[in-house]
């Protein structure tokens, strides 16, 4: 292949103005899940973030950081730096020159010190920076769609945005287990179809089960997992075509799981064959995974092998009519413009290191520098809704460290036009607060963040698609605050209920996270709603015309 | 029939102890539907109650009063009048002597003056009187049960205690009608599934269809009633059997409907026939209606001819499994202790008046003073959970005359093992207090009255029977109030969620119906909850034990 270049490294650099505030991840080659760090540029320190106790897999050669990574400037302008249009090429990291003040981008390698093999002419992903005065700018923005491709599949009608369940929390409890040797097997028929019972009833369309398929023995932990799982064959306990048929009587669509344990190969191997039998089910979508370390070995999650491998899986999606939800993914590039069945995916540090992660899980503030960070470069599967904050009885020495009100909040907060509704069906029953999961929309037609400081707080409105109705998510961090919001977004001259879903009185995400208040109002573009967040807390309000 | 005798009069005497306060409403001998009026024993003025607009028959021949009557003493003394063991027998009224101070029974006659036709040895229903100083003990008393022998039908384990939902309000508002010939049909079987699926969702069982039997061409109005209403043959946009069998398949017994127009001989002669389908549809529950003056010409549905014409129904049902809730009905005095199957009754002035009643509907007060009235007679299908207080958009010069939270306060105020969400489905949709309708209990293992004065307010707690939650209802007249509940009758050292739906804030009947406020505590048997009730309003209470 005589056009075939080998990039070895890449140097675009970023000249700061000034030491300016940061909110930063280490620069891991394989994974996104670390906790967000607020400090001041020269006290970047990812080297400290190695030997994470609670990841399958983290590699973080040096001082340097993920993207996007978000700055403010002392004089109040805010800055995010990512990339767009990530094909064929590596995921960037960006390493931190303290004395300089400069920021210098370090492609992702592999063992052999390749970070790109590629042929000429090719492009670089766009190198990119958002500046504004208005942090919630930050969020509007569509810069990165913007420096991708307008859609190339066509029709893909079959992507369809939905609200979940699942046979996933209950294993993150220890209720349940992914395999079936433990005699508690989660992804049983009959477990299937209560959750899809419980969806039914509550104006959700989608199933996920996880530990559905025969190799869950011999997962984590493991070092040959090549060849263990594969994607076709069912636990003897768990009827695949059945639950999908009592799923499609009810109106709740499967969503299939796809966990690769990072073995790329065997994956890559059965890809045709695994989408084949979703199309021929009529099942339309996936939740990939990919934990633990990638096989073959001396490849990382970020690197350009996985960037194709995660490309394969995407345009297999695209033949076979299948929306991918990736986790433990490549970052989000904007690519979902010209795959738009790249519906969603992880990484991030999500809502399951709560219910066992040893450094206490998610922090108060996780989720209020998220949006300005992670959920800058897509979709965020965070997988919200937790009401048993205090995870009892499975979890005594965890919590989720945030209110139920937040829970909900989250639904508008983070996008994603896949949400679940996390928590067990039990935990739900009888909770006058989920009527905001079953009403909250997942398809938006416009967003206005309404106000927000990365860290502290944000607020964001959402108008569904197809619909008058408006949603309303508001978090704050570890301090409570009172925040005044105009509904001046409202159509001049209609009239609304507005039901707000807020922290009780005296909510606390640490000593009382389950104290709400529901109340209503009747509202017009002239209504200002004062909003009272606990610590830890959050709001949720939907608002629906009067007729 | 050598034994016969016929009763012209009856003279029983209750010679009362000074001109006490009376709640009363009129002696009239066809309806039990008139508000309730509080004054003087010497101002009760039966006489002004006739000509009433809204009552399709009524008939008040002099200054008496129905029963129960209830009355406080200047000195706090709390009397109820009524009848225990209504059989072949007349019903009662209490003539008022107001120079004596003294009441005299005036049996229910018809125009032949006869008031009972029987044969000796017979037995005359109990007179009864409750006395106490504390006006929630009327309510806690079982001496009309206790009056009447106990069970005679052996296994009546078909009678079951259900919320259901129906095909009827939208009939009250004018959105649907019970005739075909309109071509707004509201019996089809279509809005039939419509109310399954939406029952089903929301932990409801039972739906009642009015209007699906030909005949409502020629009902109200009609002087030739006999041989209209058959109770076997649908109109043809009403598929019986399919109704009966989608509600099964998803949970949702149907709740048959007979309105007889007070056509009784038609019944009587289909009766059989009629009960016998239910049965080999498996169809356990009917409500019966008699709107309009009895046929045959010169009888009351409260005379003797209608009480043994109910007996009748009553064990036609019994002999084919048959729980009967009738409309119109003879009041209840305790005879459901033998035959468990009369399930509730209606006999008061129910939801529907706020609908159309061209005097401006039930008052803010009518159902602070129903408890201690009415209610003592047994259970009543009042009908309660109407969410779109104004009707809008059907009807706008109606509404109901309380607070939401009051519609909720109802279902636990007002006892009965049938309880209808009467509002439309589309009312529930996406309204959070909704969910205490979903939860509540229909039946009850105790029951304490926890504060009242008759007229003004009440607040009674419930157990559930065959389970371990508590909920609590209390409702206001016109004046809004602070009411303090202790929770002391739940189990000491258990910890309880207690979820009070209360008005909010700014609620008030008339200018502000739909205001709520939902919040959740920890509580346990020393707590107390500070009730604050709007003007016409209420709060309901589920209090759940923490697993």
């Amino acid at each position: 292949m005589g056009n075939n270049v080998i990039i070895t490294d890449e140097n675009t650099q970023y000249k700061l103005t000034g030491n300016h505030m940061v909110w930063w991840q280490p620069g891991d080659w394989d994974i996104y899940e670390h906790l967000y760090n607020t400090t001041r540029f020269t006290d970047i320190d990812a080297i400290s973030k190695r030997n994470h106790p609670n990841l399958a897999q983290t590699y973080i050669p040096e001082n340097a950081v993920n993207t996007p990574v978000t700055m403010k400037t002392d004089d109040g302008v805010y800055l995010s730096f990512h990339e767009a249009a990530l094909y064929n090429y590596a995921g960037i990291t960006l390493k931190v020159d303290k004395e300089n003040l400069m920021m210098q981008s370090e492609l992702v390698g592999n063992s052999k010190n390749i970070k790109v093999e590629t042929a000429v002419p090719f492009n670089t992903p766009w190198r990119t920076i958002q500046i504004t005065d208005r942090a919630g700018e930050l969020i509007e923005s569509k810069l990165l769609l913007n420096l991708n491709e307008p859609n190339k599949l066509g029709d893909v009608s079959y992507v369809k945005p939905t609200k979940y369940v699942g046979i996933w929390w209950e294993m993150h409890l220890g209720k349940a287990s992914w395999d079936m040797a433990s005699g508690k097997h989660g992804a049983t028929t009959e477990n299937a179809k209560r959750y899809i019972d419980f969806a039914a009833k509550n104006n959700i369309h989608g199933l996920l089960v996880e530990g559905w398929n025969t190799g869950w023995e011999h997962w984590i932990g493991f070092e040959d997992r090549e060849g263990v799982f594969d994607f076709v064959t069912p636990y003897p306990d768990y009827d695949l075509n059945g639950v999908v048929r009592y799923g499609k009587e009810k109106g709740v669509a499967l969503i299939m799981h796809h966990e690769t344990s990072a073995a790329s190969q065997t994956y890559d191997k059965q890809l045709d064959t695994a989408f084949a039998l979703m199309n021929k089910l009529g099942v339309h979508a996936v939740k990939t995974g990919y934990v633990g370390k990638i096989l073959p070995k001396g490849e990382y999650h970020h690197g350009q092998y996985m960037v194709n491998h995660y490309q394969r899986v995407l345009e297999m999606g695209a033949k076979y009519k299948v929306a991918i939800n990736a986790h433990e993914p490549i970052m989000a590039t904007g690519i979902r413009r010209t795959y738009p069945n790249f519906i969603a995916r992880e990484g991030l540090r999500g809502q399951e290191f709560n219910a066992w992660a040893s450094d206490g899980g998610n922090k108060p503030e996780h989720l209020t520098i998220v949006p300005f960070t992670r959920m800058l470069a897509g979709p965020i599967d965070y997988t919200p809704g937790i009401f048993d904050i205090k995870l009892k009885p499975w979890k005594p020495n965890n919590q989720v460290n945030n209110t139920l009100a937040q829970q909900l909040a989250l639904y508008v907060v983070l996008y994603s036009p896949v949400q679940m509704a996390a928590d067990l069906p039990e935990n739900y029953e009888g909770n006058p607060a989920f009527q905001f999961i079953r009403d909250v929309a997942v398809d938006w037609q416009e967003s206005k963040v309404l106000n927000g400081e990365i860290g502290d707080y944000v607020t964001i409105a959402r108008k569904e698609r197809g619909g008058d109705r408006w949603f309303v998510g508001s978090v704050t961090d570890e301090n409570a605050r009172q925040l005044v919001v105009k509904l001046d977004f409202l159509d001049a001259g209609k009239k609304y209920t507005a039901t707000v879903y807020a922290d009780g009185a005296d909510a606390d995400w640490d000593k009382n996270p389950t104290s709400y208040k529901i109340e209503n109002f009747t509202v017009g573009s002239s209504s200002v709603l004062t909003l009272n967040l606990a610590p830890g807390g959050g709001a949720a309000i939907s608002i629906v015309p009067i007729k």
